[in-house]
């Protein structure tokens, strides 16, 4: 058996672990006997000379069974979408309502935002009543019962992952794809989920700043799925702006709700749809794409998609009256106007400067535990490409005083990089990888 | 300031640490702002991007300000050696007995052994009554009216590169030439040697295990040096089979005895005097190897090394009657031969199995705090191009029962590769860097 500093050293020097070593440095580490400061090495070690995919595979399955797991019987074609996060990233809350409209099934457990990216359970919690702390149990009768469910990661789930993430926190080890690969993939199959489409964003304001690393990513998670029994599509979007019209938790409610009721919102939609098509081609309800769009819109326009968003929220304890009177959600009393710096045309946006200046507000958390400001948010409506004038207003930002508010309104501005000559819209879906049905 | 996770993540991006931010960091730790994984996460980056000259500067400097300096008077030139160690490494016994018979004044504070090379301090406790727990007053003292002291490292000294050793040691780092470089002259330095030669050793037995290597490592050393205002001169010697006769903290006594009563000892007596001269030369005794030489052979031959050494005993507490009587020093009660394995001329000799074999005996320690057998240990007259004869004996093991001493026997055997044809001896000085004199 090797010791502890005869793993790290295996790493250091370029070598790869053999399946039992990696189990034992893991479950090592759990159990006490690896020091914290050995795990931290191991970890910048794997930094710098990565992983075998049989290495990346051993340790998603060593995250695994660090926990308890749950399956679904795999004729139920269970599917879930797990996005690399961005600023104002509310897809989850539409899709599902449209993909269980569609006839899908989602078992998805979900994380809170931390820094500059918002998490799903934050804007939910948003929601008057809304619960996300439920047990397997009552999560696996949930999604029999209502075909969805999201909740909260359990202590029970993937432990090896929870304590190993908080440490690469720490240590500046975070960036290290076949790190990120064991994390998610170990989340996504515990969770029960038989098919996987990823929303890989890539930009600025992004986790992956260019599409040759997000592809790297996409090749080593659709390669893990593979492995594990797992079927993973990846949909790569442009994360170069905040998505939709609204960040902040309670306004991406409403605009959640707002576009379910079949209002325009072209960048959200397009990212939407393209996400909801790959999910329903995996679990079998379209063949092709095409097919797969015909049920969406169909899904909006019959208010279905409104309903099925209506009763999940009351499943899982929340008012489902939101969905007629934004009233009942909480509301901001100051406000602020983003006023454009200069007349041109809008080149880039500061993605991660805008979640900066929503943390500064309460929209987002700048450390675990931090407390929200479910209210606080901006309307951000303009998007790469559009004209704007000096001195117009071009958002607003919502949140507890008028001091936050005109702060954050002078930093979101100064986010939005205003050329002088045109520039051109861009589409915010850049490719798939579909992964060939049976 | 930079947070612990931006100065992590600058090393580990190739960046470069402004003194202010690796003073931060080193303090931090010592006062638990940074955690120790942090630390163990940022050596494990150096280690892969190693630190520049400035750095590395920096990083001595933060370590020597961690605990208190002894300083002597500049016109009173001390002088000390250093050695990267080595399995039967007795050379500092000699050497300061000689180097003060030639009026060499020199403040030494030393190391225990740890896995396959032994520690002087050890050696020295070998002899009844020898003590080198003294304080920074008593080595000050001592320097000044015998010339000479070699005492153990007190928390006081260096008390950062004591607790980043330790955390080196656990994860893997601790060869990363930049941290050895300052670990090493951060000691040298707050000991108050104006003067240092540094016995850089190379091969199978050494850390080093190439001259490349070996090489950087002398150009960060002196680099440092010339920074920090310590004049350092490289002797680069071969490791790669024990040095001398015995192998053994009492029989290494024994043997230094020996050599300076005017034993021929070659290997032994060509690495001590290349040593020897430099240290002359730094500290303006001699002009010339040839006239550092010529006092060398004089010291030794009148006797006048000797009764340093034994000068040197009695004032830290030892029996200088050891020199006179062998029978004073510990003594093992088993003993075992080592017999030649093939018909030939020994052509390599594995001197890191050698040292673990030793450590077996109780001659070394495996880990920090174990106890010694100082009586353990092994004669080794064979060397590199010597002729054997299969069956022969080529050395003997004692040890405190027969069953240690033959196990010992046999793996030290299995050390001696022999070759069917002639190998030529190899010299043990290989080159030297000699610092400019003034």
């Amino acid at each position: 058996v090797a010791s502890p500093v005869e793993t790290i050293m295996r790493k250091r020097s370029g070598g790869q672990h053999p399946r039992e070593e990696l189990r034992d440095f893991v479950n090592g580490f759990l159990g006490g006997q690896v020091e914290t400061s050995q795990m931290a090495a191991w970890l910048m070690a794997i930094f710098f000379q990565g992983m075998t995919d049989e290495e990346i595979q051993a340790l998603t399955e060593v995250y695994i069974e660090s926990g308890t797991s749950i399956r679904f019987p795999s004729d139920m074609r269970t599917v879930d979408k797990h996005s690399t996060g961005g600023v104002g990233d509310k897809v989850s809350l539409p899709l599902a309502a449209i993909a269980v409209a569609c006839g899908a099934r989602i078992p998805m457990i979900s994380g809170r935002g931390l820094g500059h990216t918002g998490g799903t359970l934050d804007k939910l919690e948003a929601i008057p009543g809304f619960r996300t702390g439920f047990n397997e149990d009552e999560f696996v009768r949930m999604v029999n019962e209502h075909r969805l469910a999201i909740i909260s990661q359990s202590e029970k789930l993937v432990p090896a992952d929870k304590r190993i993430y908080a440490l690469r926190d720490i240590t500046a080890t975070v960036e290290s794809l076949p790190l990120i690969t064991a994390s998610i993939m170990s989340k996504k199959i515990v969770e029960g989920a038989q098919n996987l489409v990823i929303d890989l964003k890539t930009g600025s304001g992004a986790f992956m700043k260019t599409l040759p690393q997000a592809e790297e990513l996409a090749r080593l998670l659709t390669n893990v799925g593979r492995r594990l029994g797992q079927r993973v599509s990846v949909v790569f979007t442009d994360m170069e702006a905040p998505l939709g019209k609204y960040a902040g938790n309670a306004l991406e409610v409403r605009e959640s709700i707002e576009y379910l009721r079949g209002e325009s919102i072209p960048d959200l939609d397009e990212v939407t749809r393209a996400l909801v098509v790959e999910m329903l081609i995996l679990i079998g309800k379209a063949r092709t794409s095409e097919e797969a769009d015909d049920l969406i819109t169909e899904a909006i326009n019959s208010g279905r998609a409104l309903a099925a968003f209506r009763h999940f929220i009351e499943v899982q304890g929340g008012d489902p009256q939101v969905c007629d009177d934004f009233s009942l959600l909480p509301t901001a009393p100051a406000s602020a106007l983003i006023t454009a710096s200069a007349d041109g045309w809008v080149e880039s946006v500061d993605s991660q400067g805008i979640g900066y200046a929503l943390v500064n507000i309460g929209a987002g958390r700048r450390k675990e535990g931090d407390a929200l400001d479910y209210s606080a948010g901006a309307l951000l409506p303009v998007k790469i490409g559009d004209r704007v004038n000096c001195g117009q207003s071009i958002g607003e930002v919502y949140a507890a005083t008028i001091e936050l508010a005109l702060d954050a309104a002078q930093r979101i501005a100064s986010s939005y990089h205003i050329a002088p000559k045109q520039v051109r819209m861009r589409n915010r879906v850049l490719q798939v990888w579909r992964e060939s049905t049976e």
